[in-house]
């Protein structure tokens, strides 16, 4: 109904049981996974509900709130409507016939206090963090995950496309942010991004032109922009965009919720000479990472390389931020957080795999003055790597000028 | 510069005083602050930082990136550069001589490892979660703030007046929400509403027409909306709008980092006499409820309110949710986060004060047919409550039909 699409049981299934394979693995009886995006991983609903996984049996799903739109959108086979949190311990009783000696929650996002809860709730059991398990997991995606990203991909692409069309000297950058942020809604676009963080948020009009580009600001990016307010300072601010300026478009998207990132760039007019020259070097960094993308590579050699590169083409000074606020990474996981694994980092040893996701987006700081860069979705393949935003790789000119 | 303002020191400063006084009253040596809103509060900046609030004496303000944007932001005097957490002790050790007996930290909020980090850096002191002090103090709002969110309120009738205009039969309500995002973007909107929660995220396109208005989701609101996916099943979904419809138009507003939260009921044409009767039984409701709210009433006592007033309107069955799925609340305290104290709910015995804002919103779900409602943002005046949410209390129609 209205495009509203269930995630088939068989996916759910198979998730379950490389989690579970994980917790054998690592001697963990049984994980109780709060988190949103964690739960909707494991079951296919963000209804209000609280997953319980053994390494070995069946999954238990309790349900608080909607119980009715919780159960018809799960896939877990063994559904339980609960009132509140405190129901889990009998609840886990009543199916399994005991608690678990070993309970492994979500440390790493788990406030102290819901924590503690946990603590009573199962206080003969010894609590620990299996984040990590399930982050490593969901780093690796399914074919089925992969199909959602490239439809994401594509809905970038008309978006992008559709800003093109529109953008005109004068308008603000946030008043292009918000007419690029129509055309996604329409079609589809779920409108917020996903992080995994405390203090972190995401937002989709990361649109900086000229002077914002060269700016800093809080979130770990060579570039923040100025934003609106002290309150809100990154991204598209009410400077008004300018003929000739290099304006730097990263706006993500995100369908069922699965994001891509990309980053182009755009300009009113002409770009002037040493921009396109800055354009070509940062994309001959995008692709020498990407030609050298395949599983076993580790994502400090691809952060390796670019600095490689960026040496050779003379832009280290302003590669990857400005001199003394530099970031040390160049790619970041995605699928439904923006920054799941891998991270293609300075301290990132593990090695990629088949079906990994990235955005890549190499991008230089001229401080005060402008933003260049570029930036892609991709998947690991067998033996490279298959771009999931098939956007045109060039500088985007606004139609009509 | 491009209307970035920043947060005045004096504010800044009796913010602190305001908490300082807190901190002696509970005995509580000092406080050490993190999360994103509540740094914000204290400091002015967004920038990532720590503040260091001690019971007696001056605050220190620990920023890590970007330092010398946070230190033009931040009202603190004493502001020092680290470039990791580890850092703190010893710049607390140094500024103060010592560290404290007692330290505060937001229990509600910090994840379970960000507080073990805690822990082991302050192993002397004895941790205590603060959160609840400093959420009493931000909900009485000062006149600077109040002035913000009267702005913002501004803003948001323009939004509202400019969907009359463009609202057409056979618009997706996706689509519809993306129009108005753009004209609030144009206006300065910072687009995101900000909750305090794990797993609650809140979204300024919640626009439920017919049908829509009658489903249940997992948030804590009366009618949920279908939304675009399981993985995001609130507010706007793909479902055209119909004439005679009625269409329920919830759009948040955030400027300078203050929300605020109104709902006005939409229509393409004529509305049903029976959707105006039980609009009107729901305006008689907020009206009663707003005309009790003054200073020393309890939330409680303005919930309960709503119930007598619905139960003489004979709505009682579908005011506040479905039968079997009513939330306990009719309003709830905004501000930099959009579930702020006060909670105008059943269990909130705390006396009303003046300063404090708050949004109304009864509403009535039809379940499988519709939602009709309204909501106002006010603030609790000497006598009384004054709306900072200049929007007319009508139907709006659809203009051209």
């Amino acid at each position: 109904m209205h495009g509203y699409h269930l995630v088939p049981k068989k996916e759910v299934r198979q998730r379950v049981a490389r989690l579970q394979e994980a917790l054998r693995e690592h001697r963990i009886e049984a994980s109780l996974w709060i988190q949103k995006m964690d739960v909707f991983y494991l079951t296919g609903t963000l209804q209000r509900s609280y997953l319980f996984v053994p390494a070995n049996g069946d999954p238990l799903h309790l349900i608080k709130k909607d119980f009715s739109r919780g159960a018809r959108e799960s896939g877990i086979d063994r559904k339980v409507p609960i009132r509140s949190r405190k129901e889990i311990p009998a609840a886990i009783r009543e199916h399994y016939g005991k608690l678990p000696a070993t309970l492994g929650l979500e440390g790493d996002v788990l406030p102290f206090q819901e924590w503690q809860v946990m603590a009573e709730m199962f206080s003969n059991s010894r609590l620990m963090d299996v984040s990590p398990l399930l982050l490593r997991q969901r780093s690796v995606k399914s074919p089925y995950e992969i199909a959602i990203m490239e439809k994401a991909g594509r809905v970038g692409r008309q978006v992008y496309e559709h800003g093109r069309k529109i953008l005109k000297e004068g308008m603000t950058e946030i008043a292009f942010a918000g007419e690029m942020m129509a055309k996604a809604f329409a079609l589809g676009h779920e409108g917020l991004l996903r992080m995994r963080s405390l203090n972190d948020e995401s937002y989709c009009w990361h649109i900086l032109s000229g002077a914002s580009g060269g700016i800093v600001s809080y979130i770990n990016a060579p570039m923040g922009g100025l934003g609106l307010s002290p309150a809100f300072p990154v991204g598209a601010s009410r400077k008004a965009i300018r003929r000739h300026e290099p304006i730097m478009v990263d706006f993500g998207i995100c369908l069922q919720g699965y994001q891509i990132d990309e980053t182009r760039m755009f300009c009113v007019g002409a770009l002037p000479k040493r921009y396109w020259d800055l354009y070509r070097s940062i994309v001959r960094i995008h692709h020498a990472i990407l030609g050298a993308t395949r599983p076993g590579v580790r994502g400090r050699d691809l952060f390796e390389m670019g600095l490689e590169v960026a040496e050779k083409e003379r832009i280290s000074d302003i590669y990857l931020g400005p001199p003394g606020n530099k970031v040390s990474f160049v790619g970041h996981g995605i699928g439904l957080e923006i920054n799941d694994l891998p991270f293609i980092a300075k301290r990132d040893e593990t090695p990629l795999k088949e079906g990994m996701t990235f955005a890549l987006e190499p991008k230089l700081v001229l401080e005060g003055e402008a933003a260049i860069g570029i930036e892609d979705t991709v998947v690991v393949t067998r033996d490279g790597v298959r771009r999931l935003t098939p956007l045109r790789q060039t500088v985007f000119h606004a139609a009509g000028h």
